[in-house]
Formats: C-alpha cells, sequence, structure tokens
C-alpha cells in the first residue's frame, strides 16, 4: 500500500470520474494508462505520451489485453509537446519518471524536459484537478530531476496550487519520492 | 484533497473492511471516529481514547447525529494506556495530534506519551493494518513533537514496517505533516 505508485492511484482516484480527460505522460508498459482508462470509462479518454516506439507497442498489447484500449489514445512524442496533442482540460496527470524497466537505461526523462512537461500539465488542468510525479533516485540524474522538481513545486504559488512530497522514511539511500499538485478550485 | 486530514482518510480507507476494530487514538470531535465507524460498520468495532470529558461528551453526541454510535466505545484516558483497554488487534490507528479545537490550547498531546501511544499501536496492529499521524508545528511543543516522530518511525526496522512522511511544499512556515506507519505482512 504505502509504495509511491500506489499512493498516487488512491489520491488520483479520489478525483477522477468517468467521462474525464486524464494525461499519462510516461506510458512505460501502460500500467498508469490502463489505471485511468478505467477511471475515465468509456465516455472519457486518456492521452499517453511516451518517445519510445517499444514501449507504445507493448502499452497498446497489455491495453487491449485488459479491455481499455478503446479509451486511450497513444502518442509517440515527448511529454514537454502534450499541448500540441491535447486541446482540451483534463482532470488528471499522472508521471512516473526514470527510464523503462527492462528497456535502456540511457533512455530517461531528464530534469529540464520534466519542468517544461509539468508547466504544459499545469496549463492543461482543470480547477480540483490532480498532478502525481513519481521521482525516482537510484540512477544516474535521478537525485538531479527529484532536487529540480521539488524547488520547482515549492515555488508554485499557494493561492493555485496545493502541493504535498510524499517520501519513504525507512527505506534506505535511495526511496522514491511522490510530488502531487492540485489545482485550487472546483472542477465541473 | 491535498490536506492531512483527507490523505490520512484515502490512505486507511484502503485497509478498513467491514466487521474490523480500529482506533481513534485522539477522539476530538468525533469526526475520524465517525469516519473510521462507517468504514467498520456494525460487525466492527471503534475504540476511541481522550483525556477530556468535554471532548468525549460532544463526540457522542456527534456519533448519535449521524448514527453511528453502536459502533463505537469511548474511553475517557490517555491514548499511552490503550493496551489497558483493547485486547484484540486493529487494523488501523488514527492520531490527529495538537489540541482540541475550541478547547483549552494547554491541554494538547506530548511526544513523550504519543511515542508510547504509538509503541502501544505497533503491538495492537494487525500485519498489513495502517496507522497515520497527523502532527501539527504551529502551537508551543508542537515542532519538538513532529522532530521526535519523525525520528521514532525513521528507525523503525524497514523489515517490518513501510513508512512515509506526507508534507505541504508551498503551504507556509509550519505546514502539518502526516507520517503513515504500514506493518509488513497481510492481515486475515
Amino acid at each position: 500500500m504505502l509504495d509511491v505508485k500506489e499512493l498516487a492511484k488512491c489520491i488520483i482516484e479520489k478525483a477522477v470520474r468517468p467521462g474525464d480527460k486524464a494525461i499519462d505522460a510516461t506510458v512505460g508498459k501502460g500500467y498508469d494508462t490502463a489505471f485511468l482508462a478505467g477511471l475515465v470509462g468509456e465516455r472519457g479518454c486518456v492521452y499517453g505520451f511516451d518517445i519510445q516506439e517499444e514501449a507504445l507497442c507493448k502499452a497498446k498489447e497489455y491495453l487491449a489485453s485488459v479491455g481499455l484500449d478503446r479509451e486511450v489514445i497513444l502518442i509517440q512524442d515527448g511529454h514537454q509537446h502534450m499541448n500540441k496533442h491535447v486541446h482540451e482540460k483534463v482532470r488528471a496527470v499522472m508521471f512516473n519518471l526514470g527510464y523503462l524497466p527492462g528497456g535502456n537505461h540511457e533512455i530517461k526523462t531528464k530534469a529540464d524536459t520534466t519542468i517544461t512537461a509539468l508547466e504544459k500539465s499545469l496549463d492543461l488542468l482543470l480547477p480540483g484537478g490532480l498532478i502525481t510525479i513519481a521521482s525516482y533516485t537510484g540512477h544516474p540524474g535521478g537525485e538531479e530531476e527529484k532536487n529540480v522538481l521539488k524547488q520547482y513545486v515549492t515555488n508554485l504559488s499557494s493561492s493555485m496550487y496545493k502541493c504535498v512530497a510524499i517520501e519513504a522514511l525507512n527505506q534506505g539511500n535511495s526511496p522514491p519520492v511522490l510530488f502531487v499538485v492540485e489545482k485550487k478550485g472546483t472542477g465541473k
């Protein structure tokens, strides 16, 4: 229960309702994409971004296998360009940073494009909507990415956003961190 | 959504099922007591602790008003003595530290008895069970209590417990912190 992925889901499912739009900013194997697709249902839509064709192919297969492919639009592009593909407001955006497990570890999210993607996400977010960012620190560049993110999130306007960090306390030297940003106000 | 009380509920309701036993270690106005009572239902039981008769009277009234008094045993004693009153394992324990809102601010939880109550809670917890501790730092003694708690939780055995801290990042100087402890293993 108390790992960052489970906590992200626990928080997201409080906000997302059938018919909503959502974004999986880092599709990977498609598990979060499927989770979001299950929440928005057939009347909703999930936009899923990944730069790796390999990831999108596997995710597509997985989504089809669990019967959740019709709700999803998979887009092979960096998440920093999400505003070129998404032209409507969304209730939730999920980020799961780092590299594709089992894939090429050199291909990973990076602090500067992650921040750009986060800025675009904030623009696309409905009032009352949520962004979750699972950040890992055990790989090269991970600690830097986490620190840049923490600084960015900490400096967000407290009149517009509520931000929290969820950190493991007794899980060794490189525990992942979950950042959550809520846009204040009430959505429809 | 992203305040410590809401996050505590969001996490607790994933673990607690009808028929479970639970503890509200700081009844206060009885809101968390009612929340737990709603989860455990008529076949379950919530033990509620508070040292203030005033709090327990108001909580009793509130619980009756929402039809959740039959599931609750209110006990006027310090939570550090919970093991004298609870003789069965529980799925969840909730702490909401500090003083009673609207009550005497001199009567508040203190680091040493809070730690004792936390130790007793760990003993009473089922595998798979959760403890949430909302800690406030804006009142005298609050910062110390938080720091003592953080150290205690950080030092819990990682083979037996998962521990996380949830902290607001952009909410001024004295944001509350939520500590969550999960006992590893699967309960019945």
